[in-house]
Parts: structure tokens; C-alpha cells; sequence
């Protein structure tokens, strides 16, 4: 679906333009073309390989979807795959950018996200001092907007394990804590997947040699791969704080079975040391003298109690009950 | 045993040709001979060394067969050794396939597959525009094909990894989930050994210096090792969500273990109780009034059917049974 | 807030000027400014902007805080982020520091740390010779200052890894030491994260091709690379003692839960065999001529003491009790 | 103990010589001198020494023995240090060969291996257009043989893992298992010692710029290579197989702890259910109707059979027991 | 504490000579003075720095100590800071040595550390052929004897590792193995930290581009460079094993935790079973003919014994007691 197609010159936006018109507007210096895309179909997509004389593999590419984040050179052309992740409810949708740039065009497709760039073509067009560096700039405040749009997912993440934690040292039901512990550990691949390709890629477009469509803007590139890098930072330290937490957790775990262990051992004592007594005067022996006792019977009740009494206050002082 | 020989001109197929007569077609600009073999005796293999003047020891590896995938240079030769991989049944069975490319020649030679290339050999002749590129382009679809293939394999794997996760947390029988685990990480570590070498060496034929016979088709190499990341981060993926999953399960057995103690220690205190009280009114005692009353007995056993009662109570809503 | 804002000439503090003064110093041999803000308004940074030129991207970090640790080149401009860590009770504090050094002013901008700068610049106005070598030293002096507050912080961490061994080891409450162990690590991680990347960063301020402004200099910040190394291996070191001394804790909690299991087992035990000798002695036959005995009561008594006796005295003597 | 003393020229072998006769060969195009020693005196590898003029510290490494697996170079001589592994019974033997290679002469020396060399000799006579190639081909014919012989000993421990899975998942002894899982770790480690070193070292000997000796034979080299390469993978599966195996053993040692307990509580239940209602009808009580029944005594025996027999039957079915 | 101050030319010692006419001999080619100090003060190091003209920063880490080992160059003098290790009883020692080599001078300085290095001096003057190459053999003889003292150490720490190894297969106390295994891991941590920087530093003395000073003896830094792989090897391999060990560890204990607990259920089922028959006679039915018996209590007496007989049977058999 067709979302946007207009012309730039300068920095500034000159017209909405129908599709068919872009290959009047190729070839004028300092003009370029952005057309927006949603879930194409086959035709528009060949259509657009046309009209932008696009490489057949990138192409096809884009017409897949589903291909990891990386940013490659067909000739004059740079394409580059991004996977915007978008937090829904408890789960991670994990979405596709995909972005032809070449010297007098940007193409870029949207598949299985629900937020759109729009934004992103309005704060283009309130810089035209920066915006007149051409396709270039607008490939970067794609990125940008995606890298930037990790970040809250970032930190739900690090409030889950925070809470997470919390739950372990409070004692909150085991499995629970488990399984949220698991499906961290799943969110956490799946952002990665989406964020380490895109962050080793990044670092293509600054310093050294560059493709030529980002030549004037390499310092905006380096920001975005410092952004990259943090993320990349702070899921690699949630990764081994999740490692440790499954440790730790593990070891609490055997600590509770243990005071349980003690917990029951207490109560079986409570029950046995009666039993035992109880058990000692229904003997039947002709000669024992506290049988007869006329306070006998009320005197062994008493020792009973007060046994249990004295282990119940053991008990409770060791901290096992 | 020979499965097809036959020229090819300007990417489209001439003739086939019986292999006595696979050297008057060698040196001819724009014609290239493409040989396929299939377990082939060694006697075919040496016939084929002295037709295409292949390295000695590349002809030994194709003869000896389980060498690791790689893709070596011998002169103007390119030797590649390729690790297809099928699921039969619940088990990976790893093929071979060895293809030896020169400027006007493709021999390919597969071993324990049962998935022939003749779809191989069709597509390259229904796009005769990239054939044209020559024997560089035979090489890029049979690698695309092998690939290709080891998609469904990850899939497979991904969703069996899935299945152990669900057993894991709805309390299947451990010691299936375990064996379960372990075989996973079998042939997570097969696979990876097909794909992890060939994935290293197909770096080799993109960017930078190229063997010549794989110069005009660089950005299809790039393709297939795009996707080989791909598979590979998939790899990595799955063995470390296998040993968070190992972990887990650990901590969820250990979590089970403590729940059966408790179950135990509940049914345990459900006899012990009964057992005590009748040991007390067993103490043979001459002044033990209960034991005089009427309804001695059926009232203690009225005690102790409501203190199990409550117990019972108490443990299930504990979720001790 | 403005700090400080003074001008240097060839090592030698000239004068405090007022900021709207400072374009008047610039551009001179041998003279630079040095300004330090702390906490500053976007106003207050934005004149900054005005007064040196300072790139718009760096800027934006600088107002923004919590970026990465980094060094980066913007033309003659170095830019450098720098995290203070502080010991506050029990808590990392993590501050910022961001410094702009051309060649002709340094400005330093600090945020969220207690702990000021004012050290640095007595040093500096202490060794004139050192201080002409210009804004490159001023840098060194600011980064030596960080770098050498890492140490303490490192050293109290040491502390603590120690104190929970000693814990763990002496079998200190079990809980509390797996808290303690996890909170370290979750420290060890922060500072971490201060860390490295500077580490990092600080290699390109020496050996090969360095900034301009730090040409004369590369000695210092080798020295403080070495530092950062030093440091860098200590956390790592950490890391590991800590991830051996979660191991190890599992394993003494396991080992622990054998000996309560024994020592519950003793004292069961002592319980059991009372009851099952009064048990025999409980039973109903007409024949049982110990029932009979005068001191067959006392016997079976001092029978049961005996017993428990041997029995205490064995399970005292192999460490269960 | 000198093994073998030989003079080669174009591939053949012209003659045995005594050691004193070795200097006379030197020098001449063609011709060289493969001298073969097995543990030699100090003072047979100074002969050597004053013969080939070696490098000191080479023969130095050679004399004491115990180095590291490597290759060096010493100006134009070639030392090359390598670890056989040979299986003893249960052990792995780890032997050395320091192989001495210069442009007129091979000198290898052998310690603590049984397994002579002298087929590689013989292979290497019967290819003399080969051996043309000069000592750079013997010690291409040494290394293959010593690396060849790396494979079985893998395989041998391929096949001892597998004989502790199955001995795991059959629930054998386990403290058997946890020892042959140690064992196995430990001859793991020691392959690893004698190959990786071999292994980085090789890489030196193909492509790009390589020592004079074997410039001809790169290609050999890289054969060896990948053999090494393939070990080496296979080293780090079994050490990653290893490690799992360990977890997994684990798991199940814990799920079979938790089986234990359900055992020994269902024999408990067994004995604790006629003890409790044996307890009820030991009660004292004067008014219970059942012990005056003619039936009471043997009704409360089928009672007590008939609840045991039903849990029997339940814990059976449960699979407690 | 000044030890040692001499002049050597072309190898040979001529004369040792008070330290302030050091400069009267600095300058002469062939000739060089070795300076030796012992925990100097500041003010002795800063006579030497005098003296030999020697970088502040480097005479600044040799004046705090507790530098990291490293090799850097500051200009023509080449500083290197080494970390001797003595075991002392149980611990490890870790000392300091700096070492400044010029063209014309060493200075050796020694901190924290008993064993001296006058077998060093001994050794160079006893090989003035090699002494001749200068300064820079200086170094490498210190070098040499401060790695080769790392062997006996990583000895020892085998021997450990063994001994625990036999104590954990052997099941001796457990909490003895746990730290026993810790404290390996900690002494392994304090090497490494000594070896490890090292060696990535002595990488810089041989091949290549090396220091002026060290030139005419790469071949002696790269023997030395092959001691440090092989220590840090080493080190790796039992940073490995000691992991491995303490899982191990943990599942032996989890093995010996179930045999108590089988132990305790079988001795628990030697009480309870004559407790539960005991019951049976103690009920008080009107019609036990067994009561009646003459020989009923004995027989039933005999009945328990034969019982618990067989039970201690079967569980002996069982290996449970």
C-alpha cells in the first residue's frame, strides 16, 4: 500500500507526486524522491525496482521480508533492514523496516508494525538545513526513530527483572518466578536478534570509507551507533544479571527445601515426643508404681504439654516454625 | 555413478554429452561442461582428475568423503565441500556434497543424501540471463539449495525446543524432558558443524579479492552468507535458550521435590495425629476418667476425625495435597 | 550553574573572566579558557555552543546526560564522557562528566556526582610545566581524577567479596548471603558499565595516530589506559570469584540440608526407639513373663536409657548432632 | 639412540651413511640427509647440533623436552615441536617430536612414543616424485602421520561419552558416571594441550608469506590444517556435549532423589496405616463395642491388609514404587 | 637499599663502582652499568632518575609499586614491571620487579619479594658471549628467572587440584573439598593476574617492529613469550577443570544426600516394622487367640527379628547401609 510519495528539493518539500510521475524527478540535483510503502504487494514492489532501477536480490529481500537486520551496498544504492520492536501487552512484536537509499531517492517499506514514520517525515521537514543533505539524512532519522523506540522496551525489560527479583528474595511462589524468569531469557533473545545485526552493520556508515548517500552525515551514524552500542550494552548486562538470577534462585530454592525440611521435621517432633511418652505408660508391666498414681494419668497430660510447650519455644526461637 | 553431463553455451544448455567427450568442450569461451556424480567408485573420480585436471588432494577429500565444509583455492580451482542436512524421522542425517569449479567446468559429487539437485539444474536453465555468468552462478544455486535447506531443519528444531519448554512448565515427566533437552543439544551441535564452517569460509567469496570464477556473482555469495548468519544466530539462539531451559528445568525439579516433600509430610502428620491420640488413651493408667465414659471412644474418634479434618483442610488450602 | 570560568597562558592561571568574555581569549598562542559547569541549563549550554563552536550532536549528549562512557573527534573538538562512580553507604552512585577540549578551551560539564573538580584544577596551577602543554593536559588531569576514584570503589567491592566468602564459609544465614552475593554483582555491573567503554575509548588517545589535542600528551593517557586496564581486570575478576562463589554457595547450602537431614534423622531416632520398645512391652499376651518382674519396668526404662544414650553418643561422636 | 641416518637425492634414497659422513652431503642441490633420533644423550644432540649448525635454544627445547607443541623459525632451520597422543588402556599417552628441518638435512627426535615413524619413511620413498619436494615434504609426511593419529583417539572418546549417556539416562551407578564424566574432562583437556597449540601453529605454514622449506608444499600444509581444524571442532563439541552431560546428570540425579523419597514414603505409608489403626483399637476405653466382637480382631486384620493392599496398589500405579 | 651497582664491558664485569660515578660511564659504546635496588626510597629512585634521565611516569610506578606487569617504551628506555610469585606455605606471594633498560644501563628494582636475583648476575657474567649483546640479554636473564619460577607454582596447583580430586572421588568431608576448591580458585585468580598481562606484553619483544634495546635477542624473548603461553595454558586448563570439578562436586553431593537419606529410611524401617507388629498385639480385642498363646510372644518376638533380619539383608544388599 502506498503510504506517502513526495519530492524534496533543497531540504524542502515541493510537491505530492502520484507514482508514476518519480522518474520525472530523478536525475535534478538536490532534489530526491521519498516514497513510503506498507505491506506491499508483489506489483507495487516491482513497480518501485523499476522506476528506482533497484537490485533484484534487495528486492526480493523486501519482498520476503523475514531477513535478519543488515545494511548492504547494490552499486549506488544502500539497503538496509531494520527490525522496529514494539512492546503489545506482555509480548514483543517484532516488525520490518526496509529502506532502498540511493542518491536521489528513499524507499522504504513497512511490514508488521503498527507505529508509523510519519513523525519521522514531519521532523525531516521542520529541519531543511539538515534535511538538504539528502536521502542520506532521512535513512537516518529512520534509524533513528527505530534505535530510539528500543530504548522504553529496554527498560521494561529491566523493571520485569527488577520485579522478578523482588519476587525471588520475597519469597513469592517459586514456579511463577521460573517461568517469568524463562520468558525474560525469550524477550531478551528476541530483542537482541533484532538490535546486535543492526549495531555491527551500523558501524559501516561512519568513519573510514563510507557509502557514498551517508558521505555528509557519518556524525549522525556514529550517534546512532553509540545509542546501538548502550542497548547492546544493557542487554548483554541483562543477560548475565538473568544468569545470575537463575542461580541465585536455584540456591534459594534449596535453602527453602531446607527450612521446610525442618519445618515438618518440628511439627513430626511435636507429634512424636507424646507418642513416645503415651507410648512408654501403655506398657503393660504389673509394676509400675505411676499407674496407680491417683494424679498419674493428669501428672504424664502435663509432662506432655509441657514438652511440647519447651520445643515448640526451641523451635520458634531457631526460627524453623 | 554418473547422474548427468552436459554442455552449456552462453547459459543455455547445448547437448548432453557422454563423459568421454567432456574435453572437447574444455577451453571454449562462454561453454562450460557441468558434471554431476553420485557416490561415485574412485575410478570415476580419477577419470573425472585427469578430464578437469584437478588437484590431487582435492580429489582424495571427494574420495574419502566426511571432510569438514570448506571452500579452497587449488590453482584457478575452486573446491567446496558442502554438509546438506535432512530430518528423517526424529534423527539429522548429514549428506555430502563436494563441487569442484574451474572457468569451464562445474563437477559436483553427493554423497548420503537422498535430496537429488535435478531442481537445481532446472532453475539454472529456466534463467539462462544468470547462467550466462558461467560456472560461478552452478556454484551459487547448489550452495543456495543446501541453505535452503537447513530453514526447515532450524524450524524444526525451534519447534521442538518449544514443545520441551511446554512439557517443562505443565509438569511432564522429567526424565523425558531431560532426555528431551539432551538430545536437542545432539543435534543442535550436529547441525552447527555443517553450517558454522561453511558459514566462515563463504566470507572468502564476497568483498575484497575473489577467486576468479565467482567475480560476476559476488552479490549472490553475499546472499547465501547472509542467510548462513542467519541460520548461525538462530543456532546460537537456540543452544542458549537449551541450556536456560536446562537450568530451568533444574530449578523446577528442585521446585517439584519440595512440593512432593510437603504432599508427604502432609499425609504423614494425617497419621501420625490419630496415631498419638490413640497412644495416650492406650496408657493404661487406673484413673483415666475418659476411658470410663460412655462415649469415650466415639467421641475421640470424633476428635479424631475433625483434627484430620481440619488438617486436610488446612493442607489443601496450603496446596500442600 | 557555572562553576568556574578562568584563562591559562602558557601554564599559568591569568584570570577569572566572566563567560561573555571568553571568545575574547580564543585564538591566542599558548592561552586557552577553561570553564566548568555543573548541572547546567539548556541556555547556559547553548552559549557554550555559541562561544566555541561545539558540534549540535554533542552538545545534545551533553544536555541529555546518560550516555555511554566514549571519547569521541568532532573536526579539532574532542568530546569525552566520563562516569564518576561514588560510594554512597551501601549504594553506587553513578555521575557524569562530559568534557569539550579544543584547542584553545576546555569545558567541563558535571552532573549528578558530589564530588567537585577543584582538586584537578589546583594540580594543574600547581605544575605549570605540565599545565603548558595545554587543554590535552587539563583533560588527563580531569580523567586521572575519575579514574583514580574507581579504585576505592573497586577496593570496597573486594571487601565485600570477601566478608560473604568469610559468611558463606561460616555458615552465616544462608539468605542473607545469597542477597549479599546478588547485590554485588548487580554493582559489580554497574561500575562495569562505567568502566569498560572508557577503557575502551582511551586506547585511541595514544600510540599510532592520536587527536591533535592530546599529540603532546600520549604518555599520561597511556598511563591512565593502564589504570583502566588494571581496573577493568579487577572486575573481571570479580566477576568470576563471584560466579565460583555462587557455585560454591549452592553446594554448601546442599551439603548443609545433608546435615540437617542427619541431624533431624538422629533425633527421630532417638524418639523412635522409646516408642518401639514400649510398643513390644504394650503388647497383650498372656505369657509374657518380663511383664511379671518386679524390676521389669525399671529395666525396660533403664533398657531405653542405655539405648538412647549409645545412641546419642554415637551419633555426637560421628558429627550429626 | 640414533634410529636411521639416510641420504636423499631427487626423491630416492641414495644411501645409508654413519652419522660422521653427514657433513659431506650438505650443500649439494637436491641432495639432503633425514637423520632419525629417539631419545637422544645430551651428547648426540650436540653432535647434531655442530653438524647442522641449529640454534641453540631450539636444541636446548629439544633436550629438556616438555615443550609446548609449535613451529619456529631459527633464520633458515625450521623446529617444529609436536605431541603425539597414543591410547594406552584407559590413558592417553602424550608423547614428542621435535622435527629439525633445514634446506639440505630433516632431523627429528622422538621421546615417550611407542609408535615408530619408520611407515613414514617408507611412505615417503615410495613417492618420490613427492619427496623431490625436499624436507619440506617430510615433515609434511611427519605431521600428517602424528595428526592422523589424533583421530582414533577422538573417536575413542566420542565413543566414551556416548557410553555415559547411555549409562546416565539407563540410571546407572552414578557415582560411576560422575567419575567417568570427570575422567573424560581430564583426557579431553590433555588432547586439547597437544593440539591447539599444533593447530595455531600450522596456520603459519600455508598462504601468504611461509617459510623457504616449505614454500612448495603449502598445500599439504593446508590439508593438515584442516585436519586439525576438524579435530580441534570436534574437541570443542565434546567439551560443550561435556558440560551439558554434566547439567543433565544432574537434573537427573535430582529427579531420581525425588523418586527415592516417594519410595521410601510409600513403604512408610505401608507400615504407618496398621500402626495408627492398631493404635485405635490399643485404646483403653471400656465402651468399644469392637473389641468385644467375636470378628473384631480378624476384621481389623483384613481391614488393615485390604488399606495397604489399596495403597499398595496406588503407589504401584503412580509409578512409586 | 642499593644491592648491587657494577660496570660490565663487551660482557665482561669491570668493576663495581659507588653509585655516583654511574654517569662516568654511560655514553661508552660496548659498555653498560647494572644497578640493582631493594624497596628503595623515593629518594634513591629520584638519584636514579637523575642519573639514567629516566621518565617520570615510570619512575613514578616504580616509586607506588603495585603496578599491573607491563612492558612499555618511553622513548629509548624500555620500562618493564614483572610480577615474581612465591609460594609461601599455603599462600602465594606476589612481588614486584621494575625493570628500566637502556642502551646503556639496567636498573633493576625488587619490592616484596625474599628470593633475590644475584644468580641472575651470576649467570650473565658466567656467558659473556652472550652478556656482550647487552642490556637488553639483562632483561631477558631477570625475565627468564621470574617466569621460570612460575612452574614450580602452577606444580603446586596441580597437586592441589589432584589431591582435591582424590578427596572428592575418595568422599571426603564435604565442606573441607568446597573450600579447598575455592581457595584454588582464588590462588589461581592472584597467578593469573601476575602471568596473563604479561604475557600480552612480552608479545611486543620479538617479531616484527621490536624496541631497540632488545633488537639483537628476539629469539631469547621468544622463548620466554613459549613459557608464558604454556603457564597461561596452564592456568586456563585448571580455571577449566576446577569448574568442571566443582559441578562435579555439587552432583556428588546431591548422590551422597540421597544414599543418607536411603540409609536413614532403611534404619527407620528397622524401627518401624517391629513398632507396627508391636501394635497389632497391643490391640485390646476380646478374641485374639494369639494372646492366648503360650508361645505367642515369643514367637512374635522371633517374627521381628526375622522380619528386621531380612530388611537389613535386602538393604545391605541394596547397599543402602
Amino acid at each position: 500500500m502506498l503510504v506517502n510519495c513526495a519530492v524534496y528539493e533543497n531540504g524542502k518539500k515541493v510537491a505530492d507526486i502520484p507514482k508514476e510521475e518519480i522518474h520525472l524527478h530523478l536525475g535534478k540535483p538536490g532534489r530526491f524522491v521519498w516514497v513510503a510503502l506498507r505491506d506491499p504487494t508483489p506489483e507495487e514492489l516491482e513497480e518501485m525496482r523499476a522506476e528506482f532501477d533497484l537490485h533484484e536480490l534487495a528486492v526480493e529481500d523486501a519482498l520476503k521480508g523475514n531477513q535478519r537486520p543488515k545494511i548492504e551496498e547494490y552499486g549506488d544504492c544502500l539497503f538496509a533492514v531494520m527490525h522496529p520492536v514494539e512492546l503489545e501487552g506482555d509480548e514483543l512484536i517484532v516488525g520490518e523496516i526496509d529502506v532502498f537509499v540511493g542518491k536521489d531517492y528513499v524507499l522504504s517499506v513497512r511490514r508488521r508494525t503498527k507505529q508509523g514514520f510519519s513523525s519521522v517525515r514531519g521532523r525531516c521537514e521542520r529541519e531543511p538545513e539538515l534535511l538538504k543533505a539528502g536521502p542520506g539524512y532521512v535513512l537516518y532519522a529512520l534509524m533513528d526513530t527505530v534505535v530510539d523506540r528500543y530504548f522504553p522496551v529496554i527498560d521494561r525489560l529491566e523493571e520485569e527483572l527488577e520485579k522478578i527479583e523482588a519476587d525471588i528474595f520475597e519469597g513469592e511462589p517459586e514456579r511463577e518466578n521460573i517461568e517469568a524468569l524463562y520468558a525474560l531469557k525469550r524477550k531478551l533473545m528476541t530483542l537482541r536478534h533484532s538490535v546486535l545485526p543492526l549495531y555491527e552493520a551500523t558501524s559501516k556508515l561512519y568513519g573510514g570509507r563510507v557509502p557514498a548517500v551517508v558521505a555528509g552525515t557519518q556524525e549522525y551514524f556514529r550517534d546512532i551507533y553509540d545509542h546501538l552500542f548502550r542497548i547492546n550494552q544493557s542487554i548483554d548486562s541483562l543477560r548475565e544479571m538473568l544468569t545470575t538470577a537463575i542461580s541465585v534462585n536455584l540456591s534459594l530454592i534449596t535453602v527453602h527445601e531446607n527450612e521446610t525440611m525442618k519445618q515438618l521435621a518440628a511439627y513430626a517432633a511435636l507429634l512424636a515426643v507424646p507418642t513416645m511418652i503415651a507410648g512408654i505408660y501403655g506398657m503393660n508391666f504389673e509394676f509400675m508404681p505411676e499407674l496407680k498414681w491417683r494424679f498419674g494419668y493428669p501428672l504424664t497430660l502435663a509432662v506432655i504439654f509441657v514438652a511440647d510447650g519447651y520445643l515448640l519455644y526451641r523451635f520458634k526461637k531457631a526460627g524453623w516454625i
